[in-house]
């Protein structure tokens, strides 16, 4: 008699969607994982594991964890602060002013955690994130068990002199000693964006960036208004201004890319970038609908995000994978564009290319790490089921998200968190919606 | 002392949206619903009442139900079948085929009860539906709890001959007879479209609609082609052609309405007509998108719609006051076109009006029918809350449906369906998936 193996977790009897190059699609289909890896996917019954912890994914779809390419989590307490404003508008007279008043530790840790537990019940595995305060995040994610590359946002403004400029790599290399040992954690270089850096620090972060292999993250022609304002400062548009200063030849990941012309397209399309849309963000702000059908068509790598809670009002990746794909439809007057399948690579496979963790993640194959969402198609809006992609994309949402494995770890078990306690962190935004309303004032 | 009262049901503790005239947003409020009505609505506290059931709204929205102002019922078994193909393919090939194939009483009454279940899981108290057999649709609405006005689609090459035609309205009046012990269900004439019927038989449909002042409901303006075809077949404009049928002066809802012009608008502005917006759908089948800030800016009538979930492929009214809120700002390039209480607005009031039923519906008042949905706004994305409009539109999404009255009885609980079975309703759809699959070979 074969000696049955020891595992860490089974998922069993499951519609798997491995996301891999083939695309492979494999019914009644086990995953087993083991020291926070895939270590095996094998038709039910054809092998035998002994498991720490079986899940029944029976009537479910198994698929590699969703991935948010760009986020703002601290700002989950500004949740529907302050709607139907213009991006300026909403900057100037709340966001900006709240955060002066307001942030500190304690406020960018706590809306934090409860954005990171709010990712994964969403079906998120990891995001990539920009705001301040690199260490709270860092804690905040590693919490809850999620995992994330955080950037400081680099903004002229809080550079108080050349010196700091200087430290920007520097700081990047301390946050990875310090989290060194944590597996969910890592960092990069986030020059916030063209119009909020000073071109001399621009270029330090593309020499921090390219000296020490350090992806980097900005947004890039969110709005018209700073195209133009690029345009008369530099005399160029925003993509050929980012190839001169020789941030474009470096693995980057650009958020929203509205306002892009055919020939900044082509040149993204030979330069190592990626594109993470924020849908709902862009229809929400007014600030348009980017040409996704031209990206595509030149190769240009894109993912999906949902931005900051703040300017959405939700980080349910899910309804961002809905929309862009119906959205893009009507757009391009062809409903054979952007099929669910399509899409649903985008927010996985897609996204681990962008950050440059190919290797370890964005599909389910043996040797990756085990970041893992199981949808339950067992429920009226899942049946009949014909299709696991169009389900997943078109029907299921968030509220299908079941189990979120996460390096390995059970971090969502039957709609429950197991390393956060949920009462606690809505709790913590009850009292910091009392301070966010008085300081409105 | 004094008595207190005894009523059916108490809903304590809530933020009230009243989405009456005044649209007042009344905190720690409490509903009292006796007989089907609402009784009272009152500051907690302020008044004493002995209910048989009380549900404790704290941290709670109370809304008057959704209204789904355009469905086809009985396709739910039809979700996700074939995506991504141009809307007369999608029929020609997939839909009027399997039709032909499979439907049948039961198939109707079955896949109309899973429809109805999964509307009341959404927060949608009422629809308005358009398909064949129209005592199977009630009958599964009246048995899951749903309110319905039914309409058997006119189509001319369903009827046989003249005689049929002039028994359009003896059916819907003898529908009437047959459920008037009913509350829940109602019958109107739903003459398909302009290209589905001839001009004779759309002229019946004006004679029987005024005689008997019975609303009509039609797909209007759909597909440019549609709208080509109208020119080139009456040499007029469909809403031109609807006018000199008589059609036009005569209360009712067109679905769709995408292709049409300001003279168009301006037309419709002029008579009882009002529009059904089905943004997902249109979308998903690149039907376009309609000049919403147009019809809004001529007054016309506007109310939303999910369409069949063949064609969307949720029935997720919540959803798409998300998509359109934001999708409108983008395409208006305004961050404050259609704020959320108005849109919030086009589900309940708005559709009511278009249903000839704001006198009982649409508002939650003292004296109105108790239909009536519960959002629960204590979870992780529903936390912090600054305005309860905004969390309806942008963030709380269907997961958040807790509780659901309709005619004062308590048809989800708890987010469990009271009256009928969720297993044996999933159990089904899978047993007609097989056949479907069969059917397609």
């Amino acid at each position: 008699m074969a000696s049955e193996k020891n595992v860490d977790l089974l998922i069993t009897g499951g519609t798997v969607l491995c996301m891999d190059a083939d695309l492979r699609t494999l019914e009644n289909h086990s995953v087993a994982v083991d020291k926070g890896k895939i270590l095996d996917i094998f038709p039910d019954g054809s092998a035998v594991y002994q498991a720490r912890e079986t899940l029944n994914a029976a009537d479910c779809i198994v698929m590699p964890g969703l991935i948010n390419a760009h986020t703002h989590l601290p700002m989950t307490y500004f949740r529907g602060l302050a709607d139907d404003l213009p991006l300026q508008a909403w900057l100037n007279d709340y966001i900006w002013p709240l955060e002066a008043k307001l942030l500190d530790r304690d406020f960018i840790r706590a809306s934090a955690l409860h954005g990171a537990a709010e990712m994964i019940k969403n079906g998120i595995t990891q995001i990539h994130d920009m705001y301040f305060d690199m260490p709270s995040i860092a804690d905040a994610c590693s919490q809850a068990g999620l995992r994330a590359i955080i950037g400081e946002a680099v903004i002229e403004a809080r550079l108080s002199d050349p010196a700091s400029r200087k430290a920007l790599g520097t700081k990047v290399l301390e946050m990875r000693r310090r989290y060194w040992d944590d597996p969910l954690v890592d960092f990069d270089l986030a020059p916030h964006s063209l119009y909020a850096c000073s071109q001399a620090t621009l270029e330090q972060c593309a020499q921090v960036a390219s000296e020490h292999g350090i992806l980097s993250h900005t947004h890039l022609s969110e709005t018209k208004n700073e195209v133009e304002q690029c345009l008369a400062q530099h005399g160029k548009k925003p993509v050929f201004y980012l190839s001169d200063l020789g941030l474009l030849a470096l693995p980057a990941v650009y958020a929203h890319a509205i306002w892009v012309d055919e020939d900044e397209i082509a040149l993204l399309a030979e330069n190592p970038a990626s594109i993470a849309v924020c849908t709902e963000c862009n229809l929400k702000l007014a600030s348009g609908i980017l040409p996704l059908s031209s990206y595509l068509k030149h190769g240009v790598n894109v993912c999906l995000a949902t931005d900051g809670v703040a300017s959405n009002n939700n980080l349910d990746l899910l309804a961002e994978l809905d929309v862009t794909a119906k959205l893009h439809k009507a757009i391009n007057e062809d409903p054979a564009f952007l099929p669910a399948q399509q899409a649903l690579g985008m927010a996985t496979r897609n996204a681990a290319k962008a950050l440059g963790i190919s290797d370890k993640r964005g599909s389910l194959e043996v040797g990756k790490d085990a970041d893992i969402t199981v949808l339950d198609a067992c429920c009226l809006n899942g049946q009949p089921l014909y299709n696991p992609y169009s389900h997943v994309v078109y029907a299921l949402g968030a509220r299908s998200v079941r189990d979120v494995v996460i390096n390995g770890e059970l971090v969502l078990r039957q709609g429950n968190l197991t390393k956060v306690d949920e009462a606690e962190i809505i709790a913590s935004a009850k009292q910091y919606q009392t301070k966010i309303k008085a300081a409105l004032h």
